[in-house]
Protein backbone atom coordinates (compact mmCIF):
# COMPACT_ATOMS: atom_id res chain seq x y z
CA UNK A 1 0.00 0.00 0.00
CA UNK A 2 0.98 3.38 -1.21
CA UNK A 3 1.44 5.65 1.88
CA UNK A 4 -1.20 8.86 1.74
CA UNK A 5 1.94 11.11 1.21
CA UNK A 6 3.42 9.44 -1.99
CA UNK A 7 -0.27 9.40 -3.09
CA UNK A 8 -0.52 12.98 -2.46
CA UNK A 9 2.95 13.87 -4.17
CA UNK A 10 2.07 11.86 -6.80
CA UNK A 11 -1.18 13.76 -7.75
CA UNK A 12 0.91 17.30 -7.34
CA UNK A 13 3.05 15.58 -9.69
CA UNK A 14 0.32 14.39 -12.43
CA UNK A 15 -1.22 18.41 -12.38
CA UNK A 16 2.54 19.58 -12.77
CA UNK A 17 2.84 17.76 -16.24
CA UNK A 18 -0.32 19.30 -17.41
CA UNK A 19 0.92 22.60 -16.23
CA UNK A 20 4.27 22.22 -17.85
CA UNK A 21 2.23 20.77 -21.10
CA UNK A 22 0.19 23.87 -21.13
CA UNK A 23 2.15 26.73 -20.41
CA UNK A 24 5.38 25.59 -20.61
CA UNK A 25 8.28 24.83 -17.17
CA UNK A 26 9.46 28.45 -17.69
CA UNK A 27 5.37 29.68 -17.78
CA UNK A 28 4.70 27.64 -14.45
CA UNK A 29 5.01 29.04 -11.11
CA UNK A 30 4.90 27.07 -7.96
CA UNK A 31 1.94 29.36 -7.20
CA UNK A 32 -0.23 28.82 -10.28
CA UNK A 33 0.37 24.76 -9.48
CA UNK A 34 -0.71 25.12 -5.81
CA UNK A 35 -3.81 26.61 -7.05
CA UNK A 36 -4.33 24.11 -9.55
CA UNK A 37 -4.00 21.30 -6.92
CA UNK A 38 -6.03 23.72 -4.39
CA UNK A 39 -3.92 23.76 -1.60
CA UNK A 40 -1.89 26.73 -0.08
CA UNK A 41 1.88 26.58 -1.34
CA UNK A 42 3.38 26.05 2.33
CA UNK A 43 1.30 22.82 2.28
CA UNK A 44 2.49 21.78 -1.38
CA UNK A 45 6.23 22.25 -0.13
CA UNK A 46 5.14 19.75 2.47
CA UNK A 47 5.37 16.90 -0.05
CA UNK A 48 7.76 18.84 -3.57
CA UNK A 49 10.50 20.63 -2.50
CA UNK A 50 10.96 22.85 -6.10
CA UNK A 51 9.81 22.95 -9.80
CA UNK A 52 13.57 21.29 -10.54
CA UNK A 53 12.35 18.21 -8.29
CA UNK A 54 9.59 17.83 -9.78
CA UNK A 55 10.66 18.09 -13.65
CA UNK A 56 13.47 15.83 -12.28
CA UNK A 57 10.76 13.22 -11.03
CA UNK A 58 8.86 13.46 -14.46
CA UNK A 59 11.36 13.30 -17.09
CA UNK A 60 12.99 10.12 -14.68
CA UNK A 61 9.65 7.84 -14.16
CA UNK A 62 9.29 8.18 -18.01
CA UNK A 63 13.41 6.99 -18.76
CA UNK A 64 13.34 4.25 -16.55
CA UNK A 65 9.91 3.34 -17.36
CA UNK A 66 11.59 2.80 -20.92
CA UNK A 67 14.74 1.40 -19.85
CA UNK A 68 13.01 -1.22 -17.47
CA UNK A 69 10.91 -2.21 -20.25
CA UNK A 70 13.33 -2.39 -22.91
CA UNK A 71 15.43 -4.98 -20.58
CA UNK A 72 12.40 -6.58 -20.03
CA UNK A 73 11.67 -7.55 -23.36
CA UNK A 74 15.31 -8.12 -24.37
CA UNK A 75 14.97 -11.01 -21.78
CA UNK A 76 12.03 -12.41 -23.72
CA UNK A 77 11.66 -15.16 -25.59
CA UNK A 78 10.75 -13.07 -29.39
CA UNK A 79 12.15 -12.17 -32.47
CA UNK A 80 13.62 -9.18 -32.97
CA UNK A 81 10.90 -8.15 -34.88
CA UNK A 82 8.53 -8.85 -32.10
CA UNK A 83 10.82 -6.86 -29.60
CA UNK A 84 10.83 -3.44 -31.64
CA UNK A 85 7.20 -4.42 -31.85
CA UNK A 86 7.01 -4.61 -28.30
CA UNK A 87 8.85 -0.89 -27.63
CA UNK A 88 6.93 0.66 -30.13
CA UNK A 89 3.50 -0.62 -28.54
CA UNK A 90 4.86 0.66 -25.03
CA UNK A 91 5.37 4.02 -26.40
CA UNK A 92 1.93 4.31 -27.73
CA UNK A 93 1.06 3.22 -24.23
CA UNK A 94 2.55 5.94 -22.61
CA UNK A 95 1.29 8.49 -24.99
CA UNK A 96 -2.08 7.26 -24.39
CA UNK A 97 -1.91 6.93 -20.38
CA UNK A 98 0.71 9.44 -19.75
CA UNK A 99 0.70 11.67 -22.33
CA UNK A 100 1.25 14.88 -20.58
CA UNK A 101 4.82 13.45 -18.77
CA UNK A 102 5.32 11.77 -21.94
CA UNK A 103 5.42 15.36 -23.89
CA UNK A 104 7.43 17.04 -20.68
CA UNK A 105 10.05 14.73 -20.78
CA UNK A 106 10.18 14.37 -24.70
CA UNK A 107 10.60 18.09 -24.89
CA UNK A 108 11.31 20.07 -21.38
CA UNK A 109 14.20 17.71 -20.26
CA UNK A 110 16.41 20.51 -21.58
CA UNK A 111 15.25 22.26 -18.68
CA UNK A 112 16.76 19.61 -15.87
CA UNK A 113 19.52 20.75 -13.92
CA UNK A 114 23.16 20.20 -15.36
CA UNK A 115 23.97 17.02 -13.08
CA UNK A 116 20.40 15.70 -14.07
CA UNK A 117 20.68 16.79 -17.83
CA UNK A 118 23.60 14.58 -18.52
CA UNK A 119 22.01 11.41 -16.56
CA UNK A 120 19.26 12.05 -18.68
CA UNK A 121 21.24 12.38 -21.54
CA UNK A 122 22.64 9.12 -20.71
CA UNK A 123 19.66 6.85 -20.14
CA UNK A 124 18.19 8.40 -23.36
CA UNK A 125 21.73 7.80 -25.31
CA UNK A 126 21.45 4.33 -23.99
CA UNK A 127 18.17 3.30 -24.92
CA UNK A 128 18.55 4.79 -28.41
CA UNK A 129 21.93 2.64 -28.16
CA UNK A 130 19.79 -1.02 -27.75
CA UNK A 131 17.13 -0.07 -29.91
CA UNK A 132 19.62 0.29 -32.53
CA UNK A 133 21.61 -2.66 -32.01
CA UNK A 134 17.70 -4.81 -32.12
CA UNK A 135 17.91 -3.04 -35.71
CA UNK A 136 21.30 -4.16 -36.30
CA UNK A 137 21.15 -7.83 -35.49
CA UNK A 138 17.22 -7.90 -37.22
CA UNK A 139 19.39 -7.03 -40.62
CA UNK A 140 21.84 -9.52 -39.75
CA UNK A 141 19.37 -12.32 -38.91
CA UNK A 142 17.49 -11.23 -42.33
CA UNK A 143 14.32 -10.37 -40.39
CA UNK A 144 14.74 -6.35 -41.07
CA UNK A 145 15.51 -4.94 -44.04
CA UNK A 146 18.32 -3.29 -45.23
CA UNK A 147 17.90 0.28 -44.30
CA UNK A 148 20.65 2.89 -42.90
CA UNK A 149 19.65 1.31 -38.94
CA UNK A 150 20.51 4.98 -37.52
CA UNK A 151 17.44 6.13 -40.00
CA UNK A 152 15.17 3.45 -38.84
CA UNK A 153 15.53 4.01 -35.05
CA UNK A 154 14.88 7.82 -35.43
CA UNK A 155 11.72 7.12 -37.83
CA UNK A 156 10.19 4.71 -35.45
CA UNK A 157 10.65 6.91 -32.09
CA UNK A 158 9.39 9.88 -34.66
CA UNK A 159 6.58 8.25 -36.35
CA UNK A 160 4.48 7.57 -32.64
CA UNK A 161 5.23 11.22 -31.47
CA UNK A 162 2.15 12.39 -32.53
CA UNK A 163 -0.06 10.33 -30.96
CA UNK A 164 0.67 11.98 -27.38
CA UNK A 165 -0.74 15.54 -29.13
CA UNK A 166 -3.68 14.00 -30.83
CA UNK A 167 -5.12 10.71 -29.04
CA UNK A 168 -8.33 11.25 -26.76
CA UNK A 169 -10.60 8.98 -25.72
CA UNK A 170 -13.57 10.22 -27.83
CA UNK A 171 -11.63 10.36 -31.59
CA UNK A 172 -13.20 7.70 -32.39
CA UNK A 173 -10.20 4.90 -32.61
CA UNK A 174 -9.49 2.35 -30.23
CA UNK A 175 -6.19 2.22 -28.65
CA UNK A 176 -5.83 -1.47 -30.25
CA UNK A 177 -6.74 0.46 -34.19
CA UNK A 178 -4.67 2.86 -33.01
CA UNK A 179 -1.77 0.74 -32.26
CA UNK A 180 -2.26 -2.02 -35.25
CA UNK A 181 -2.10 0.83 -37.76
CA UNK A 182 0.74 2.24 -36.42
CA UNK A 183 2.46 -1.21 -36.36
CA UNK A 184 0.70 -2.21 -40.09
CA UNK A 185 2.66 0.98 -41.49
CA UNK A 186 6.12 0.89 -39.68
CA UNK A 187 6.92 -2.93 -40.24
CA UNK A 188 4.59 -4.18 -43.63
CA UNK A 189 4.29 -0.44 -45.12
CA UNK A 190 1.55 1.39 -46.18
CA UNK A 191 1.47 -0.25 -49.96
CA UNK A 192 -0.32 -3.42 -49.89
CA UNK A 193 1.78 -4.85 -52.39
CA UNK A 194 4.88 -3.15 -51.43
CA UNK A 195 6.76 -5.95 -50.76
CA UNK A 196 6.93 -7.11 -54.27
CA UNK A 197 8.58 -4.57 -56.14
CA UNK A 198 11.35 -4.71 -53.70
CA UNK B 1 15.99 39.07 -61.12
CA UNK B 2 15.18 39.72 -57.18
CA UNK B 3 16.14 43.21 -56.30
CA UNK B 4 19.03 43.98 -53.46
CA UNK B 5 16.46 44.71 -51.18
CA UNK B 6 14.42 41.59 -51.59
CA UNK B 7 17.80 39.91 -51.07
CA UNK B 8 18.78 41.95 -47.95
CA UNK B 9 15.38 41.20 -46.55
CA UNK B 10 15.68 37.06 -47.54
CA UNK B 11 18.83 36.99 -45.42
CA UNK B 12 17.65 38.76 -42.61
CA UNK B 13 14.86 36.14 -42.58
CA UNK B 14 17.02 33.38 -42.63
CA UNK B 15 19.48 34.45 -39.66
CA UNK B 16 15.96 35.41 -38.11
CA UNK B 17 14.51 31.54 -38.65
CA UNK B 18 17.97 30.09 -37.37
CA UNK B 19 17.73 32.44 -34.12
CA UNK B 20 14.18 31.76 -33.38
CA UNK B 21 14.73 27.91 -33.84
CA UNK B 22 18.18 28.36 -31.57
CA UNK B 23 16.50 30.73 -28.57
CA UNK B 24 12.67 30.50 -29.34
CA UNK B 25 10.17 33.15 -30.66
CA UNK B 26 9.74 34.74 -27.42
CA UNK B 27 13.80 34.75 -26.52
CA UNK B 28 14.61 36.34 -29.59
CA UNK B 29 14.33 40.20 -29.92
CA UNK B 30 14.61 42.35 -32.73
CA UNK B 31 17.96 43.67 -31.09
CA UNK B 32 19.28 39.83 -31.00
CA UNK B 33 18.41 39.72 -34.50
CA UNK B 34 20.11 42.88 -35.94
CA UNK B 35 23.30 42.22 -34.13
CA UNK B 36 23.33 39.23 -35.96
CA UNK B 37 23.16 40.20 -39.39
CA UNK B 38 25.48 42.96 -38.68
CA UNK B 39 22.85 45.98 -38.84
CA UNK B 40 21.80 48.54 -36.82
CA UNK B 41 18.15 48.05 -35.71
CA UNK B 42 17.38 51.65 -37.50
CA UNK B 43 18.50 49.98 -41.00
CA UNK B 44 17.21 46.68 -40.34
CA UNK B 45 13.76 48.48 -39.86
CA UNK B 46 14.19 49.47 -43.15
CA UNK B 47 13.95 45.83 -44.32
CA UNK B 48 11.10 44.26 -42.05
CA UNK B 49 8.88 46.36 -39.72
CA UNK B 50 8.59 43.27 -36.62
CA UNK B 51 9.04 40.33 -35.28
CA UNK B 52 5.34 39.22 -36.51
CA UNK B 53 6.22 40.00 -39.70
CA UNK B 54 9.41 37.67 -39.80
CA UNK B 55 7.43 34.73 -38.16
CA UNK B 56 4.27 34.78 -40.86
CA UNK B 57 6.46 34.90 -43.58
CA UNK B 58 8.40 32.23 -42.58
CA UNK B 59 5.08 30.36 -41.52
CA UNK B 60 3.73 31.30 -44.82
CA UNK B 61 6.20 30.67 -47.20
CA UNK B 62 6.45 26.88 -45.78
CA UNK B 63 2.88 26.52 -45.70
CA UNK B 64 2.39 27.88 -49.30
CA UNK B 65 5.70 25.72 -50.46
CA UNK B 66 3.86 22.55 -49.07
CA UNK B 67 0.27 23.95 -50.81
CA UNK B 68 1.61 24.85 -53.89
CA UNK B 69 3.70 21.18 -54.45
CA UNK B 70 0.44 19.11 -53.41
CA UNK B 71 -1.49 20.88 -56.31
CA UNK B 72 1.03 19.68 -58.89
CA UNK B 73 1.77 16.39 -57.01
CA UNK B 74 -2.48 15.59 -57.16
CA UNK B 75 -2.50 16.63 -61.22
CA UNK B 76 0.55 14.68 -62.33
CA UNK B 77 0.38 11.54 -63.90
CA UNK B 78 1.26 9.51 -60.19
CA UNK B 79 -0.40 6.23 -58.91
CA UNK B 80 -1.78 7.28 -55.23
CA UNK B 81 1.46 5.84 -53.79
CA UNK B 82 4.21 7.79 -55.69
CA UNK B 83 1.95 10.56 -55.09
CA UNK B 84 1.85 10.38 -51.04
CA UNK B 85 5.80 9.52 -51.88
CA UNK B 86 6.79 12.35 -53.36
CA UNK B 87 4.67 14.34 -50.82
CA UNK B 88 6.97 12.46 -48.34
CA UNK B 89 10.04 13.34 -50.05
CA UNK B 90 8.95 16.53 -50.30
CA UNK B 91 8.87 16.82 -46.32
CA UNK B 92 12.52 15.51 -46.06
CA UNK B 93 13.44 17.94 -49.13
CA UNK B 94 12.21 20.99 -47.14
CA UNK B 95 14.16 19.59 -43.25
CA UNK B 96 17.26 19.53 -45.61
CA UNK B 97 17.26 22.62 -47.27
CA UNK B 98 15.11 24.77 -44.78
CA UNK B 99 15.69 22.91 -41.62
CA UNK B 100 14.89 26.60 -39.28
CA UNK B 101 12.18 27.80 -41.23
CA UNK B 102 10.41 24.32 -41.37
CA UNK B 103 11.05 23.89 -37.25
CA UNK B 104 9.46 27.32 -36.87
CA UNK B 105 6.19 26.99 -39.11
CA UNK B 106 6.04 23.43 -36.61
CA UNK B 107 6.41 24.24 -33.73
CA UNK B 108 6.06 28.76 -33.30
CA UNK B 109 2.93 28.84 -35.68
CA UNK B 110 0.67 29.22 -32.67
CA UNK B 111 2.53 32.81 -31.86
CA UNK B 112 0.93 34.29 -34.75
CA UNK B 113 -1.39 37.13 -34.59
CA UNK B 114 -4.80 36.23 -34.49
CA UNK B 115 -6.06 36.42 -38.20
CA UNK B 116 -2.81 34.95 -39.44
CA UNK B 117 -3.18 31.89 -37.38
CA UNK B 118 -6.63 31.47 -38.59
CA UNK B 119 -5.30 31.16 -41.87
CA UNK B 120 -2.43 29.19 -40.98
CA UNK B 121 -4.53 26.84 -39.45
CA UNK B 122 -7.05 26.61 -42.74
CA UNK B 123 -3.95 25.79 -45.04
CA UNK B 124 -2.68 23.11 -42.59
CA UNK B 125 -5.97 21.60 -42.55
CA UNK B 126 -6.41 21.88 -46.10
CA UNK B 127 -3.41 20.09 -46.77
CA UNK B 128 -4.12 17.72 -44.28
CA UNK B 129 -7.36 16.95 -45.76
CA UNK B 130 -6.04 16.67 -49.29
CA UNK B 131 -3.07 13.92 -48.09
CA UNK B 132 -6.12 12.28 -46.32
CA UNK B 133 -8.13 12.02 -49.49
CA UNK B 134 -5.32 10.68 -51.18
CA UNK B 135 -5.07 7.84 -48.57
CA UNK B 136 -8.68 6.97 -48.77
CA UNK B 137 -8.64 6.69 -52.18
CA UNK B 138 -5.40 4.63 -52.41
CA UNK B 139 -7.29 2.55 -49.72
CA UNK B 140 -10.08 2.18 -51.71
CA UNK B 141 -8.25 1.42 -55.15
CA UNK B 142 -6.26 -1.19 -53.07
CA UNK B 143 -3.04 -0.09 -53.58
CA UNK B 144 -2.47 0.93 -49.90
CA UNK B 145 -3.60 -1.51 -46.69
CA UNK B 146 -6.63 -1.04 -44.70
CA UNK B 147 -4.92 1.23 -41.95
CA UNK B 148 -7.00 4.13 -40.19
CA UNK B 149 -6.56 6.85 -42.51
CA UNK B 150 -6.09 9.41 -39.93
CA UNK B 151 -3.68 7.50 -38.19
CA UNK B 152 -1.72 6.81 -41.57
CA UNK B 153 -2.05 10.43 -42.44
CA UNK B 154 -0.30 11.36 -39.04
CA UNK B 155 2.01 8.34 -38.85
CA UNK B 156 3.51 9.81 -42.37
CA UNK B 157 3.88 13.28 -41.50
CA UNK B 158 5.22 12.80 -37.39
CA UNK B 159 8.00 10.10 -39.05
CA UNK B 160 10.05 12.45 -41.12
CA UNK B 161 9.92 15.33 -38.71
CA UNK B 162 13.00 14.20 -36.67
CA UNK B 163 14.82 14.82 -39.86
CA UNK B 164 15.03 18.31 -39.24
CA UNK B 165 16.73 18.26 -35.58
CA UNK B 166 19.25 15.42 -36.81
CA UNK B 167 20.12 15.62 -40.60
CA UNK B 168 23.20 17.29 -41.12
CA UNK B 169 25.87 17.21 -44.27
CA UNK B 170 28.52 15.38 -42.28
CA UNK B 171 26.62 12.93 -40.83
CA UNK B 172 27.45 10.29 -43.17
CA UNK B 173 24.40 9.98 -44.77
CA UNK B 174 23.37 10.83 -48.08
CA UNK B 175 19.67 12.87 -48.86
CA UNK B 176 19.52 9.95 -51.23
CA UNK B 177 19.59 6.83 -48.68
CA UNK B 178 18.22 8.76 -45.94
CA UNK B 179 15.03 9.04 -48.92
CA UNK B 180 14.86 5.81 -49.59
CA UNK B 181 15.65 4.10 -45.94
CA UNK B 182 12.32 6.40 -45.03
CA UNK B 183 10.32 5.90 -47.85
CA UNK B 184 11.17 1.93 -47.85
CA UNK B 185 10.40 1.79 -43.77
CA UNK B 186 6.66 3.49 -44.40
CA UNK B 187 5.40 1.92 -47.62
CA UNK B 188 7.69 -1.71 -47.74
CA UNK B 189 7.49 -1.59 -43.88
CA UNK B 190 10.72 -2.20 -41.15
CA UNK B 191 10.18 -6.29 -41.45
CA UNK B 192 11.74 -7.95 -44.56
CA UNK B 193 8.79 -10.36 -45.48
CA UNK B 194 5.92 -8.35 -43.42
CA UNK B 195 3.70 -8.90 -46.57
CA UNK B 196 3.78 -12.74 -46.22
CA UNK B 197 2.11 -12.94 -42.60
CA UNK B 198 -0.90 -10.35 -43.82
Amino acid sequence: MKKKKDIRREEIIKEAALLFKKKGVGGTSMRDLAEQVGMDAATMYHYISSKDEILKTICFDIANTYVTQLAEIEQANLTLTQKLKALVKLHIHLMTTMGAEVSVANNDWKYLSPESLQEFKNLRKQYENKLAAFIETGKQAGELREVNTSVALFTLLSAVRWVELWWRQDRGISIEELENSILTILFQGLEKNGNMES
